[in-house]
């Protein structure tokens, strides 16, 4: 008996571990998000019991019920795989999962995932590193509450640590947090990206900066990337990023321009 | 023809993702980092070209002569496989070979691989993001070089932000890393964790702080773990965080702790 913190990667269901498949393929039991590909749930037998706890508005499974689900569905013997999108153990909650079973004496063990702050990126083929470039990369939630809170997100010092953001499930706050960032020291000219269900089919990039990141109008899933790097093009066929005119110091462009990928 | 950068996964060649074996399993030639797993090598045609472009001391082959192997046999129409270690367009210089075969012309996949900054905590028993405890994760190479350069890392902000750090590649200059975060505003009991080939049965993990981190004597590949959650140990079976004492302030622990795993 042991529960699996399954990390399903970025969306395509290809980018998947071969160890989280392998575990999917002899599933009794998997528990899983909202959006985890079709694909990967086919992978667990016919008989597999699927449980879908994914946090749609108004009728979402509570963490504490989920908690519950894991171990007791781990203490009745059963395969048990969690699988979660992108890694488990990077925001999603995993470490509170990883907790209870803990505490309840039920085996586990974390299959870690590709996550989507660095795969949605590369596939609007943006490194988030570059040598000369940028040499670390932050990622962060959209959470805009107080920075001295725990656990609350200081912009400000994110800001200045120069580095690539990249800000997940950020959208609904995307004016205040380009505005804190903006206020924090980054040029309002500041490359951005943003990166909508990246990796899968339904895959849409918006390029802009942080002066008009509040214009950009796509709905979650969508990773955005901040900072030099997001407006890289690294992709067979695209423009080169050295061809790229660097904006205007203090110049607006008239809003976000779309690439088909 | 197409050269694929693929991204191997933090070292448990499990961990690499579906995407990833199965181009291995179709490659004529595999250009790859050193420390790869001999079982993902295997996965290759036994007719595939390997070719070894590991970066060991005195015997490594420059970025330029890798850049040229990339577009030369994908030129030859051969199906080219350049496995890196974890993901290939964060640090390992994914992005300027990238460049290179996008100017060269030479069609190109990215293929994203689950990083050790993330992975090797988690089989530590660390989630390097929490619910209240750190909201954001940063990770940087252990470059201590001018902050003000291009690329050059701000320590000092970084102390500041408040998130998870996550530094690889930084063990030779971990005294001085250790002593500018404390500069920054760290406090010097800040939980540390430092994970050597994290994921892999060579895994060893030392728990420290930062004031004791220069005593911590494990060579490279490890990953150092900065903040809160470094001291988190969520394996089944291991202490409850909950259960650790909290450092007192100012006071410097007798040295590291090892733990068996």
């Amino acid at each position: 008996m042991t529960v699996y913190l399954v990390g399903a990667g970025p969306g395509d269901p290809e980018l998947i571990t071969r160890r989280g498949a392998a575990l999917l393929g002899r599933a009794d039991v998997v528990v899983h998000d909202r959006l985890i590909a079709h694909e990967l749930l086919d992978l667990a037998p016919a008989s597999a019991l699927r449980i879908d706890v994914g946090k749609q508005p108004g009728r979402s499974t509570r963490q504490h019920d989920i908690n519950l689900l894991l171990v007791e569905h781990g203490r009745a013997g059963r395969v048990v795989v969690r699988l979660k999108g992108g890694d488990p153990f990077l925001f999603g909650r995993g470490g509170e999962e990883a907790e209870v079973l803990q505490e309840a004496g039920v085996p586990f063990e974390v299959v870690p995932g590709v996550s989507s702050a660095f795969a949605a990126p590369a596939a609007a083929g943006i490194p988030v590193t570059h040598r000369g470039v940028a040499t670390s990369v932050t990622v962060v939630t959209g959470h805009v509450g107080d920075p001295s809170a725990p656990g609350g997100v200081d912009w400000t010092a994110l800001a200045r640590s120069g580095g690539t953001l990249v800000v997940l499930m950020g959208m609904s706050e995307r004016a205040t947090i380009a505005g804190a960032l903006i206020a924090g020291g980054r040029g309002a000219d500041t490359p951005v990206a943003v990166v909508h269900w990246g990796t899968t089919d339904r895959q849409r990039v918006v390029r802009t900066n942080l002066a008009s990141l509040a214009e950009v109008d796509l709905p979650a899933p969508s990773a955005i990337v901040v900072g030099s790097v997001a407006g890289f093009d690294l992709r067979p066929g695209s423009r080169k990023p050295r061809d790229a005119k660097p904006p205007v110091p203090g110049a607006v462009p008239p809003g976000p321009t779309r690439s088909p990928a």
